[in-house]
C-alpha cells in the first residue's frame, strides 16, 4: 500500500504568520481516496534544508507531496531544492514560459524576468500546468517513487490536486485498498436491543459494522473496502 | 543559538479530522521570545514511528516540544515511545498519581486503572502538573538538550507552555538574542522620498530598517535584537 508525506514549505509557517490548511486538506483527500498518510513535515524557505528532507522522506515514503516555494523570488526554493536533493539539473520549458507570460498579458501586467524562473522545472519531471495562477507545479518520478510539488496558494493548490494530481495518483500508484463508511444515526431504540438485531453484522470482516451510543442516539458505522471506489462501496 | 523542533502527535492529524492550531500557537510564542524554529513535523499515534521522529530530530536540534498522545488509552503511546526512543525506564510517581485521583475526585467521577499510566513518565525527566486537565507533560533533559511533552488539548497545552515551559527554556536554554520588531506606516509620502529621508537607518545592523511600499502607504519596519528583551527594544 503506497505511503504518503506531505512537507509544507514556508518561512511564514514556522513563524506562525499564518496558518497551514494546505496539510489538512491533502490528507483529507488522501484518507478519501484510500492512501495512508505517513507523515506531515514543515520547513522553512531554505534550499538545504529542504532538500535534506525530500532525500529523508523518499527513503521512507512512495509520494511526496509538497506545498509552496514556487513563487518567482528568490525566497522560492522549491525547484532548486528538487534539483539539488535528487541531482538533477532544470530545464526551461518555452511551453511554460508562454503560458506564464500570457497570463500577465491578460492581466494587463508585464512579465518580469523574475517569472523566467518559473518555467524551469527539474529534468524528469513533467510539468502541471496552473490555470489558476503563474506558478506551474510539477510531478518527478524516481524509480516508482513520486515528489509532486505544488503551490502554497490554497485556491490554486487544491483545485490542481483534485484536477490533476489526484487522478494521475489513482491511475498510476492506485491505494491498495478503498475505503467507503457510512453511519446510520437510530434514534428510539436501545443499544442492546439494536445489538441483538445487528449482530450478525458485526462478526463481518467486510464490511466492518460497530455501534456507538450517544445521548438518546446510537450510531452504527459501516466501513467497507474494496480494490476500486465502487466496490468498497457495494 | 538554540534550534527547536515541534512535533504534534496524533492520527486524527494524519487523517485531517481536525485542524493543528497547536504548532502555530507554539510557533508564535517561540518567535516572539527569540526562539530559533527549524522544523514542525506530524505523526500518528505509533510508537515505533514516534520514537524514530524523536532520535532523528534531536539530533539536529537542541529542543523538541511535543504535543499530544499523553492520555489514559494505549492510543496515548507518547510516554512510551519517548522511552524507547532515549532507552529510559517508565517511572511511577506517587504525587503524580495522587493529583490525577484529586482531579477526579473533585469532578466527582471514578478514577480508572487505566490513568494510572499517566503517573508514569520518563526516568530523568520531571513532571509539568496540570493543574488544567488530568495528564502530567514532562521535560526530559538529555546532554544539554531537551524534549518537553506537552497535551494534545489546546487549552491545557497553551496555559502549560506559557506559564511552564517558556519560563523553563529562558532560564536554563535562553535564545541567544531577543528580536523586536515594529511597523511604522507612513501615508502620504512616497517611498523615494521616505527613502532619502531614513537612508541613513537602512544601512544599520543593529536595529536593521526596511521600506515596503504598499497602495497608499509605506510601511518602515524596524527590528531590533539584543541579548535581553529590554535590550533588542531600546
Amino acid at each position: 500500500m503506497p505511503t504518503v508525506e506531505i512537507i509544507t514549505i514556508g518561512t511564514e509557517l514556522l513563524l506562525g504568520d499564518i496558518q497551514d490548511t494546505n496539510s489538512r486538506f491533502i490528507a483529507q483527500k488522501l484518507k478519501e481516496y484510500g492512501y495512508d498518510l505517513f507523515r506531515i513535515s514543515t520547513v522553512g524557505d531554505n534550499q538545504d534544508r529542504i532538500s535534506q528532507l525530500l532525500r529523508e522522506a523518499l527513503q521512507r515514503s512512495d509520494i511526496l507531496i509538497t506545498t509552496g516555494g514556487l513563487g518567482p523570488t528568490v525566497d522560492d526554493p522549491t525547484r532548486e531544492a528538487v534539483a539539488q536533493a535528487f541531482n538533477l539539473n532544470l530545464v526551461f520549458h518555452e511551453d511554460l514560459w508562454e503560458q506564464i507570460t500570457e497570463r500577465f498579458q491578460i492581466r494587463g501586467l508585464a512579465v518580469s524576468e523574475n517569472n523566467r524562473k518559473q518555467a524551469y522545472i527539474p529534468e524528469n519531471s513533467f510539468a502541471i500546468k496552473n490555470k489558476y495562477g503563474t506558478a506551474p507545479g510539477f510531478i518527478l518520478p524516481i524509480k516508482q517513487k513520486y515528489v509532486i510539488c505544488l503551490q502554497g496558494v490554497p485556491q490554486e493548490m487544491e483545485k490542481l490536486l483534485l484536477e490533476e494530481v489526484i487522478p494521475f495518483l489513482l491511475k498510476t500508484i492506485p491505494p491498495a485498498h478503498f475505503l467507503f463508511s457510512k453511519t446510520l444515526h437510530a434514534i428510539g431504540i436501545g443499544e442492546s436491543v439494536l445489538d441483538s438485531m445487528v449482530g450478525k453484522y458485526e462478526k463481518l470482516s467486510n464490511p466492518t459494522v460497530g455501534l456507538l451510543a450517544h445521548a438518546g442516539m446510537v450510531d452504527i458505522r459501516i466501513v467497507g473496502s474494496g480494490t476500486t471506489r465502487e466496490a468498497a462501496a457495494l
